[in-house]
C-alpha cells in the first residue's frame, strides 16, 4: 500500500525547491530580528512606532489614505466586506466561485457576518466585464482577486480592470481588491501598486507569499474605513497586545523582496516553458503573468506521486509535496517562484527535467501497453 | 495646562516598576528564541511539532483532553461561548458585569455571534452562589473569571466554586473558565491547575500576563469541543499559517515563570500592606489573593498624577502610567507583581513609600487648608 505522505516526505527531504524562498523555519524570524534593536518597544494594542510606521509606509506604497496591520488576510477581508456591506445596508457581495472566502475560510463570512456571497462568473475562468454588467442582483461589494490563484494565477488585462471599476462606480458598488499576490503582478501590468490600487476602494495585501514573511496582512483604504476596521479587528480577536513579530518580519522581507518580483516573473515564464515541453504536461496559464502557475499532468495522481518521489530522491530538487486530483486521469500542483529557484544550477534543472521527461515517457508507454 | 501624558512619560522613564516583568520590548522575543534551533520547522496552519506539543503540554497541565492555541483570548473565549451556545441551541450566556467580553471587546460577542449576555451579580462584587441559583432566565453557559480582574483580582472561596459548578451541572449550564490569570491564583487556592479546571467544561488561559510571553492563549476542553474550536479559529481569521513566534515565547516563559506565582503572591501581599499604611490609600482586595490588586487613592486624579510624576522622577521606580478616575475625589491603578518588584532593593522601596507618604500628607494638608 502506498504511503499517502510519501510524496510530502520526499519533498521535505530535498535540498532545494522550485517554489518559494526555502523551508518555513524559525531562522526566518531570527534573521528578520537580527537588525532590530533589543530595546525597541513592542507595539501595544495597535499603537506604537513599530506598527504605526509600517502601516503608514504600506498605505503610502498603496496610495491609500490609511492602513491597518492584521494578523491574517482572512480576518482583514471579512472585515472589509462587513464594513462596506453595513455602510450600504446590503449584506451581499459578489466574488469568484473559487475566492479564498468561499473555499478556505470555513464559511466565516456567513457564520460570523451573515453576508451572502453571489458567485460571479465560472470556476474555470476569470470574472469579466460582462459578468459585472450582468450582475443578477444588487450587491454592496465586488471582490476581485489579482491574480486569481485557484486557476493558476490568471489576470485580466488592465483595461478590463478599469472598465469593471468604472461600472462599479456608476452603480455604487464598492470594489475591493484581494491583493494577496498584488506585489507579484506589478511587473506584468507595468504599474505601481498605487496605480492598481487606485481602481479599488479598499485593498488587502499579504506579507508571507511573494514577500516571504511569517504571517500578516495590511488592509488599506480611506481613514473612516480603517478606523472601523480597527474596531472590527478588536471584535475578531485580532487586536493582539503585540503583533511585532509579524510586523518586523513583514517589514524586513518587504524591503528585501518587493523589487525582486520582475525576476521571479521572468523565471516563472522560463520554468513554465520547461514544463510545457514535457509529454502530457501543461501549465495554467500557459505563459505565466506573475511568479505563479499551476502544472497539470495527464496521468493518474498515484502515478505522478511515484514519479515525483523518484525525482525528489534522484535530484534533491523538490517540485511539490502535494497533488490535487482532477478526475482519475489527471492531477496538478502549484508553483510560486521565489528565491529558491535561482539557487538551483542550470545543469541541475536541465537534468531534473530530462529525468522527469524519461519517467513520463515510461509511464505513457506502460499505459499504452496496458491499454 | 497639565500634559495628559506626563504621567505615562514619567512612568516610561523609570528604571524599575513595581508591576510586571519589565518593559515589553523586542528583546523578550529574542531571548525566547535564543535556545530554539534555527532549523526548527514552523507550524503550518495549526499543524507541526511546535504547536501540537505545546497544545498537548498545556492540555495535560490543565487536565483537559485537548487544547488549541489561539492568537488571543478575545478570540478563544468568543468561540468557546459560541460552540456551547450552538450545542445548547440557546444564544445566551451569563457573566460578570465587568467581564472582558462586556467591556474590552467592542461587543464582538453580539456583533459576530449574536449571543446575548446576562450580566450576573453586581459590578463591585464577585458572582456568588445565590446569583447562580437565582439566574433570572436560562443560559447556555456561565463564564467565571478567576480572579475577577476589574475589581482588583478577587476570588471566591474554592467551596463556592464547587457549589456553583454543582448547580450548573444540575441545570445543564455549561461552565467556562476565563483563566486569563489562572496560574496566578493557584497558590491562594493551594490547588493544581487541573484541580481548578476540573470544575469547568472549558478553560482559557493567557500567556502574556503572569507568564510574560508576547501574546497568545490556550483554549482547552473535550476533544469534540476543541475540534470545533479549530474550525471557528479558521473562521475568525486566527488560523495563521504560523503562530510560532507566540508559541515559542509562551513555552519559554511558561517554564520560566509558572512556578514563581507563589512568590509573586507573597510579594503582592507585602506590597499591598505598604500601600494600606499610607494616608488615604487602600487596596482592593485589602489582602491580595494573587499577584494583583488595585490601589485606591482618596484624592483627585490630577493631584495623584502630579504626586506620582514627582515620585517617578525622584525614585526612578514606576508605580503606574495611567490612573482611573472614580468621581472627582478618588482614583485608582492596577498592580500586578512580576519579576520587576524583586529587583528593587528593600531600601529603595522603603524610600519610595516614605516619599509617597510625605507627598500625600502635604496634599491632605493643602486640601484641608483650602477647605
Amino acid at each position: 500500500m502506498p504511503n499517502p505522505n510519501a510524496l510530502l516526505t520526499s519533498f521535505k527531504e530535498t535540498s532545494h525547491q522550485i517554489s518559494g524562498h526555502g523551508r518555513r523555519r524559525v531562522q526566518i524570524l531570527k534573521e528578520a530580528l537580527a537588525d532590530t534593536e533589543e530595546m525597541t518597544d513592542a507595539d501595544y494594542y495597535g499603537q506604537g512606532v513599530i506598527i504605526e510606521e509600517f502601516q503608514n509606509k504600506i498605505a503610502e506604497y498603496l496610495g491609500k489614505e490609511s492602513a491597518v496591520f492584521f494578523p491574517s488576510g482572512t480576518m482583514a477581508q471579512q472585515i472589509a466586506l462587513r464594513i462596506w456591506c453595513d455602510q450600504q445596508h446590503l449584506p451581499k457581495v459578489a466574488y469568484h466561485p473559487l475566492c479564498h472566502l468561499e473555499i478556505h475560510e470555513e464559511g466565516g463570512l456567513r457564520h460570523l457576518h451573515h453576508i451572502e456571497p453571489i458567485l460571479l462568473g465560472a470556476p474555470d475562468r476569470l470574472i469579466d466585464l460582462a459578468d459585472v454588467v450582468n450582475l443578477p442582483e444588487s450587491v454592496a461589494v465586488l471582490l476581485l482577486e489579482l491574480p486569481q490563484r485557484e486557476i493558476g494565477g490568471q489576470l485580466p488585462p488592465f483595461e478590463t480592470l478599469q472598465d469593471i471599476a468604472h461600472v462599479c462606480r456608476e452603480r455604487g458598488i464598492v470594489l475591493h481588491l484581494d491583493g494577496a499576490r498584488l506585489f507579484e503582478v506589478l511587473p506584468y501590468y507595468q504599474k505601481t501598486a498605487a496605480e492598481v490600487s487606485a481602481l479599488f476602494d479598499s485593498v488587502y495585501v499579504s506579507f508571507y507569499k511573494g514577500i516571504g514573511g511569517i504571517a500578516g496582512a495590511i488592509l488599506a483604504g480611506p481613514k473612516p474605513f480603517t478606523d472601523q476596521a480597527k474596531i472590527w479587528k478588536r471584535r475578531h480577536g485580532g487586536d493582539l497586545i503585540s503583533l511585532y513579530p509579524y510586523i518586523l518580519a513583514a517589514d524586513y522581507f518587504f524591503h528585501r523582496r518587493v523589487n525582486n518580483m520582475a525576476r521571479y516573473y521572468a523565471q516563472a515564464q522560463e520554468l513554465a516553458a520547461r514544463f510545457n515541453r514535457l509529454q502530457g504536461v501543461w501549465t495554467m496559464p500557459l505563459v505565466p503573468v506573475s511568479n505563479m502557475f499551476h502544472v497539470y499532468v495527464d496521468l493518474p495522481k498515484e502515478q505522478v506521486e511515484a514519479i515525483l518521489e523518484q525525482l525528489h530522491r534522484a535530484t534533491a530538487i523538490g517540485l511539490t509535496g502535494v497533488l490535487r486530483e482532477h478526475g482519475t486521469h489527471s492531477c496538478s500542483f502549484e508553483v510560486s517562484v521565489g528565491d529558491q529557484l535561482g539557487m538551483i544550477p542550470e545543469l541541475s534543472l536541465r537534468d531534473l527535467f530530462d529525468q522527469f521527461n524519461t519517467l513520463l515517457l515510461d509511464a505513457v508507454r506502460t499505459k499504452e501497453s496496458v491499454d
